[in-house]
């Protein structure tokens, strides 16, 4: 059974839910998968001035709903995940955000990218015109536990996959059942039909979804061996499907001698502990010059923070683990402990940089929770190849007064994450066109592709090109009059 | 040993290749990886007005490279694959052509995909900017047999791998060994760094390339059990990388009951045959009414064909070994007899479409060489629910007169094929911009790319987002002044 516990107290909250049968995870894909054909079929935007269905005006309405319920919502999941009233109310107006940022995507239509080239007589070359569609079939995702709406059944993936024009079916994510289950009524009434959102339970049911014929892509959130286990289970379909996995990223911060000291460690210590460390983006290494008057204020701000539960029972069983690991390093500051059952201590170990580059590549690894490792260096010329040395992450960040001194330094982090920071924090995703939300290995399975911002519809988007096909048959965005005003590429330029 | 064969005679042409020991394709892939740090800080394009080097100028040497040595390069070619002048003296100005499209694509800029949301104050949001760059490192290209020029060492992927900012190393294919040879080295003349292009040998050494840490992705055409087990080799890095393969694909033409009579056996014979049917596009499955007179005249047509020798004795055996599987159809007709070593002769096939569902899947997989099949139906109405069970192909094509009575076939075959075709064949890939060369499995293991087109690019592309990064580190098409102007989405707003 699934049941849904209170992190404050251990304790177990409302009933629990059975895990789905191979049978009824079965019956709920193809559910989907008929539902999709409609949806599929409805037009990503309505006509200017128009006002038939579309897929945006939909999403609007999911948006709409969840606003409107953000009451409820809050608290169900407040009760199972003990995040708290701020930082939850601000994540369902965050996912909701989502949605409407998928309705301006498909208002806009940039994302089909449409390509018209005309035939040409000499040489004799066809009418070819060329833009993404929806990938043919249901999307599965593995929603993650550290945002239980935004990365989850409310999340970035189900939206970005409903505005592609995809039937959804979720994995539950067993640190807040109740939320799900909630977020899932709460969107479905919002949809032309409420078999486009599934949502399943229980480990067998994920992988029926993994190996399910009508499921044409998967995306994922969560650890490495997670992620290696539904990449063999695609790799075993006759047909393997697109995987986008986020599997972890230990965001490498780089100070620099020129930085601003002021706020530097505060910041640090904000970042690293938010959200209890259980970000996909939190701070997980600090490279800062040998410089005792730093290390003690780094020591100060981690010892002013303050822990807190942990998701699940299991996160923290897991983060406790990871500490063992950590422990080999000179400890360098403790947290106040947090309050409640699976509440934990933030925690800051220290090395040296040829003793961490000694310890590659597992004193890097992420520990998914709030501790730290702050790496000293004494000559910033030896920085560059033990970075080259990481494994990819979401995020890497500078701090430098002068950009000259970053130079080098900048371009091998622009290799290793997928998104750079300058004189800031990493955690803090903002949802907007220029997110990059992925990175190479194993922040992503995917490196071209992000799971945050406009972009994230791509995953869900295949191109398809018509040689000479008739009007009548053509996408609307692929006809001469170009009724939805698409910007396209027409014989090689670019037009709007 | 790898030899060079003549498909006329069987006989050798030329001193036998050495396999590349894996001490040599390590130094091959790293020399590669060391000219490609120059290379990736090459500007894609020079600014308008400007004569600095850029990758865009040294494509279009490369393409003059090729131009200029096309006598040898064919005559080359035609000693070991006996594709014949016209073909071969085509295949190399299609090749140039390729390197020039990506000239012209790093010269538009479209393919960074620029976008900028400038911070706000109100949400506090970040300065956020995001474009794609190189993937941050070497691609491996496996060869693929069948275009010894467009499709190898001087083919769509090498292209499109240097355009991104890639160095590349190709794993040659044993088929034109001597060829591959001769193209490596009249590219890497006109290279700034000829170590930018590599080129290993044999099963050792193509391994090597995908397990090499250097090597950041992997291009590959040719079979599903080799995509499988690239795949496989891939999935046990510790640092899994994007593969794009081209496995297969049987390009299925209907012909409905409208469409027009007149040329369609004759049209359907030569696609059939063209380049003794070992093009990735040949059509291998026809669907056409129950008519006496149709299977006549398709019967006349494949008989008037003449076969010719395949590119090797193993693809010739295993033609071979496919045609077994179709003998248990009905032979419709045979060519005549090419000659020559490793011919093979024209054939085809027909069963009636009960049968043929019922011997499916087996029955419509592709056999690479000159065979068809003719599906027989008597319903139209009973078509799409047959064609909903093919596998994915890179084409599907419709032959009709009236659209509305094509509409659910298309709606089918659109989701079963990345290009689809009115009224035409499916041989004939134009290298444009609106070009999909891709589809689902087994066509394409990376369903949302393509291997030919300006779009072939993005497989070797990923984003970065820059948060608050200054001025000074940020790549030219991201800064306030865009001085190589390229188009850019600003603040949500698509700007040119």
């Amino acid at each position: 059974m699934i049941r849904s516990y209170d992190p404050r107290t251990g304790e177990t909250v409302g009933d629990p839910i059975p895990p789905t049968t191979a049978a009824e995870a079965d019956a709920i894909v193809r559910a989907a998968h008929a539902a999709g054909r409609a949806w599929r079929a409805t037009p990503g935007a309505e006509r200017p001035g128009g006002d038939g269905p579309s897929r945006a005006r939909v999403l609007e309405a999911v948006a709409d709903a969840l606003d409107k319920n953000v009451e409820e919502l809050w608290r169900v999941a407040d009760a199972e995940t003990a995040l708290g009233e701020v930082r939850l109310r601000g994540e369902v107006a965050r996912a909701a955000g989502q949605f409407r940022l998928f309705a301006a995507v498909l208002r806009d239509g940039g994302h089909v990218e449409a390509v018209i080239d005309h035939a040409t007589a000499q040489p004799p070359v066809p009418d070819l015109r060329r833009m993404n569609r929806p990938l043919p079939g249901v999307v599965g995702v593995y929603a993650a536990s550290n945002f239980p709406f935004a990365f989850s059944v409310a999340g970035g993936d189900t939206a970005s996959a409903l505005a592609a024009g995809c039937a959804v079916v979720v994995k539950g994510h067993d640190g807040h059942p109740r939320t799900s289950a909630l977020c899932a009524e709460v969107i479905r009434a919002a949809l032309p039909d409420e078999a486009l959102l599934g949502l399943v339970w229980g480990r067998e049911a994920g992988g029926c979804l993994v190996r399910h014929p009508d499921v044409v892509g998967v995306g994922f959130t969560g650890s490495i061996p997670g992620g290696k286990a539904i990449q063999a289970m695609i790799d075993e379909r006759p047909d393997p499907i697109p995987f986008y996995g986020e599997l972890g990223s230990v965001n490498p911060v780089v100070v620099l001698p020129s930085a601003r000291r002021e706020g530097l460690a505060e910041g640090f210590a904000a970042s690293l502990t938010l959200g209890v460390g259980q970000f996909c983006t939190n701070p997980g290494l600090l490279f800062v010059p040998e410089d005792a008057g730093l290390l003690v204020s780094l020591a100060e701000a981690v010892a002013a923070t303050t822990g807190g539960p942990m998701l699940t029972a299991r996160m923290r069983e897991g983060f406790l683990h990871e500490l063992e690991r950590l422990s080999a390093l000179d400890r360098l500051a403790e947290g106040r402990p947090g309050e409640g059952a699976y509440a934990v201590t933030p925690q800051l170990f220290t090395i040296g940089l040829e003793a961490f580059a000694a310890a590659l590549p597992r004193v890097a690894e992420e520990c998914f929770g709030p501790a730290g490792v702050v790496v000293t260096y004494r000559d910033p010329a030896a920085l560059p190849a033990v970075l080259e040395r990481l494994d990819g992450s979401l995020t890497a960040t500078v701090h430098a007064t002068d950009p000259a001194e970053a130079e080098e330094v900048a371009e091998v982090l622009t290799r290793k994450a997928g998104r750079v920071i300058w004189n800031g924090w990493p955690t803090g995703v903002a949802v907007r066109w220029a997110m990059h939300h992925g990175g190479p290995w194993p922040s992503s399975t995917a490196p071209a592709h992000t799971s945050v911002g406009a972009a994230a519809i791509r995953r869900w988007l295949v191109p398809t090109s018509y040689q000479d096909w008739p009007a009548e048959l053509l996408p609307p965005e692929l006809r001469d009059d170009n009724p939805l005003g698409v910007p396209r590429r027409v014989d090689g330029t670019l037009t709007l």
